[in-house]
């Protein structure tokens, strides 16, 4: 499938640029991966996206999509083999709302609970953990959201398996206590030993790195580029 | 088509409301409309959206399904006459791109040039003015985004037809100036006309008032609910 000339434009460790290469994997699609420099932005991604500058984009003969959302869809619309969104348009709807709102509210309060410090931190700890309160009715039950394979909601929160136990030691907070979220940490599992998520995930090492610069960096690193 | 059992929950001014309205109309699906007070809002809103206490939410057979955007997608999934989004996938990722960057950039920008004064406004107008300039190159040559039809994006900006020139009047400021943007103009005209957007705009005059009165309460409405 080389004959399909698909790129994608990313940061090793950006969670956004991780969507886009599991679902491609997902479905069997070849990709060029072109590393991103996001503290010194190529020509190349200010061309691809000059609206917004930010990685990931998905270059599908010749032609740029960005922001991650947007690629899962076209992605799903594509190519369609391993069906990424439910069938339902119910059930559609829900897993959106989910991967939108997660973002929104676990994004910024786990960022910055991983950052800060003090009031400010256990604010934000209080306010994510209230986030996986609900996501963690939402897995109750199943082993993956998609049902019994990794599907559209997997992938657009799939950032919280891998991420969130950064922060937590980055920012020595605990957000996923086991005992009270037994269905998220059992999913947590599954997702991680998936031979696709397996195969693309980041040195956690040099995530921690990583990390804690940015930590150290706050707030300027926060006003730049949270979303990268 | 009562039968249907849809109603939608919205505020009469309400820009995200009103896509929903449109594009049920524009599918020809009769729906119940209840109005919410979103300076104190209902326990049917409450129960309805949880998660981000806002309208719009639409209710078909008593599932609630709130974000305009998601409503939108799944109006256009589960109801398949008068299609909404463009057929093809990279049209529709275009059409999703610009129908969330001009929210994001030009409903920010645009509030807060309506509402400041001084060096903020400035900054503002020229912000919102380098965005028009983008949807200026979009639309040159069309009657609508859509082509010859009012589509998703005409929906998703639509609230830059009726509202811009509101929030011009109520902070003596310029966004739109025609002899700089003859396309957007020409297209306001087009879809002010279109029949279902002309029978659902809410009167000038009331809306002249609402957000005078905002203006004067800036920034704490900002603060509390900018997007409602």
């Amino acid at each position: 499938m080389g004959s399909e000339d698909v790129k994608v434009v990313s940061f090793w460790v950006s969670p956004f640029g991780k969507r886009v290469e599991w679902a491609l994997k997902l479905k069997g699609i070849e990709y060029e991966y072109i590393e991103e420099d996001i503290f010194n932005k190529s020509n190349l991604l200010l061309r691809l996206n000059p609206v917004h500058k930010k990685v990931p984009v998905l270059v599908h003969h010749h032609k740029p999509i960005v922001e991650s959302f947007i690629i899962l869809e076209y992605i799903d619309e594509t190519w369609k083999q391993y069906p990424l969104l439910p069938h339902h348009p119910h059930q559609r709807a829900l897993a959106r709302f989910w991967a939108t709102s997660v973002e929104q509210k676990l994004g910024k309060a786990g960022w910055v609970a991983m950052a800060t410090s003090g009031d400010e931190q256990e604010r934000a700890v209080k306010e994510a953990t209230e986030i996986m309160e609900k996501i963690e009715d939402e897995i109750k039950g199943k082993e993956f959201f998609g049902g019994k394979n990794v599907g559209y909601l997997d992938i657009a929160l799939g950032w919280i398996a891998h991420l969130i136990p950064v922060w937590e030691e980055v920012g020595s907070i605990q957000i996923l206590d086991p005992s009270k979220f037994p269905a998220i940490t059992s999913w947590m599992t599954n997702f991680l030993s998936h031979p696709v998520i397996q195969d693309t995930l980041p040195p956690r090492d040099k995530m921690l790195v990583y990390y804690h610069n940015r930590k150290n960096n706050w707030p300027s690193a926060f006003r730049n580029s949270v979303k990268d």
